[in-house]
């Protein structure tokens, strides 16, 4: 558990390390062991740069989670909880009793919950928290402390453990050797321990299962290549870096015998909110054949959604296609790609083939024929 | 034609310019009005700086091809003709005979014949334009000359004339108001005139037919952002911008009633190759119940190719996936785009959602709703 492991290795240490596992060597939120900062990797370093940042005050917490250092819905919700910990601690030592406790540990909760205001995981996790707090109403504040610590702890814990099932779940789908495709990010990283999205990955691979990975580049923030191709090639596993448009030449090429991507809202008949490109994958992988998987918690599935088109869908700026905002590169040196230039389109997929001689039809092989009789 | 034609435009005076059709604004490759240049747009500025360049030397047009200053295949022909005739003119003037004139030629053609080694229709032109200087053997130079200015202008009319037609069928398949989407670059930089894959879309625009046109940024190296969109947005059309892993949202949103995409080669079978991410493209619609066009000269029917299996891929540089070698804006800042953040996959589509409460399979209104009772 966080609490036990180590110190978080030096950016240095960690980038000379080898990899075990996908998750030893990425543990993107920590509680530092004396309990007075949380830890986390800066994730919009990656993959240039590992570095770990200790947050300790609110407004080092608040920035960290609005500015994306820390991003992924399971990732937040732990760091939130650790986040609340660490700032009663510091409360609970200046307060002279319970109502002034309860009352900065407000101003906290609010503050932080403010930093993402959509993430349903930093309210929820925030809240449960709180809830802790105002449970032990006229309580001493030290004391309370210790209990908070227990809930923040608790939350990291049950977030293992529910990764941990999915991708044990989730790597049960694979035959060894397999090629598994996969799309933006649910790793290690957004999700801790295994992820969801990418769990049965390192699960398979840590169980002695071989995986071949060919990983979407997922434009237009690149969270495939920024981070699951990085934490990919840093637990050792085969991985390809793609951009999205090679999705179908690399299943085409019958590389790929599962697709696997995690999901954001999960409505009640099954379909599926996921990162901008999945539903052209699952397009793609049902027309080749390919067994299409979604992974998730529970806490996914939206039991007020009957169908995706209840789903509202955010949309943002222009500006993330427009500019390429990461003139970096994207992926780690020793990341293999597989850059196509070109693919062909099978006939039974045209409709016409226009020529200047005139507009041809199926039969080609007839149709194109007569154009050069 | 090209020698009939205006002087071409400062920069200055073509950025401010009112677009009256694709075809005016953005000719790639033009003759001087006196012979002594040919005259391009440098697609490498695009879309930040609209510049031409002279090319009067051979050392500048193998550059101006080498660095694809110039590109498409049929622009390349085009200007491998207006510069075989430059230099024509030049060797002429100093060579004392048919010879001397002829030998110097035949090492002009090689010099610029090896910039781009693989591009058919660079050879293609220098070959029928050294046919012209072969022919007349022992002739004078200077009235050889006069025949090569009418050979390189007869190439450039004879691809006016295929794109022309080529866009007025494809046109033909299109309906007022109808949504298109596009993936790559088809159209006047590369083609000229109207161009093939993109040719439809501006003569549907000049004849009266309203088109909205999605174009694919067209990942790795971003064609249909740096040029598709800014061809059509310079000729008035209305064209949204979107990353490839988008297509699947806006064919689902029922905007696109039509894709049209170019091709490098038809196999006898109607498999036809074309940038990367075509085939993808082509999935989507069939999926989606949208007729798919591909739109090319029959030079591009390969006789010699029955089936797609037969057409061998390029494999290109990992770098071009690895960094974004564009960090500059790539499209126009009036070129609109479409950027939702997730979309939603059909429960149709997804073979299984894995849970930390177990793997659900179809049908998931039962399977689902299980979980939580």
């Amino acid at each position: 558990m966080a609490e036990e492991g180590p110190e978080p290795a030096t950016p240095e240490a960690a980038a000379t390390q080898t990899a075990t596992s996908g998750v030893t060597n990425v543990d993107a939120v920590e509680l530092r062991a004396d309990g007075g900062a949380v830890v986390i990797i800066d994730q919009t370093l990656l993959p240039n740069r590992l570095e770990y940042l200790e947050l300790a005050d609110a407004k080092d917490m608040y920035d960290a989670i609005f500015q994306l250092k820390v991003r992924g819905a399971p990732a937040i919700g732990v760091c939130a909880g650790y986040c609340y910990y660490v700032l009663a601690r510091q409360e609970a030592a200046r307060a002279a009793g319970y109502e002034e406790f309860a009352s900065a540990m407000e101003r906290q909760r609010a503050y932080l919950n403010s930093s993402r205001p959509t993430a349903v995981n930093l309210s929820w996790a925030l809240s449960r928290m709180h809830g802790v707090t105002l449970a032990h109403q006229g309580e001493d504040p030290a004391g309370i402390v210790g209990l908070l610590r227990d809930e923040a702890v608790a939350i990291h814990r049950e977030d293992l453990a529910m990764s941990e099932e999915i991708s044990r779940l989730g790597a049960s789908l694979l035959k060894d050797g397999d090629g598994v495709l996969t799309h933006c990010n649910a790793g290690p990283l957004a999700c801790l321990g295994y992820g969801t999205g990418q769990g049965p990955l390192y699960y398979a691979h840590d169980h002695g299962k071989r995986v071949r990975v060919f990983a979407d580049e997922t434009r237009p923030l690149l969270q495939g290549a920024r981070l699951t191709s990085y934490e990919l090639s840093r637990a050792g596993i085969d991985v390809t870096l793609i951009c999205d448009n090679m999705a179908s030449i690399v299943m085409k090429n019958g590389w790929v015998q599962a697709c696997m991507v995690g999901c954001d809202r999960v409505a009640m008949n099954g379909d599926a909110a996921n990162k901008i490109g999945t539903s052209g994958v699952a397009i793609l992988a049902a027309h080749y054949g390919i067994p299409f998987y979604v992974l998730g918690p529970t806490s996914t599935i939206d039991r007020d959604c009957p169908t995706g088109d209840d789903i509202k869908i955010e949309q943002r700026d222009p500006d993330e296609i427009k500019t390429m905002f990461y003139a970096k590169p994207k992926a780690l040196p020793e990341v293999k790609c597989y850059n196509p230039a070109f693919d062909v389109t099978d006939h039974s997929l045209i409709t016409a083939i226009v020529t200047e001689k005139g507009i041809c039809r199926p039969p080609y092989t007839q149709s194109l024929a007569a154009l050069f009789e």
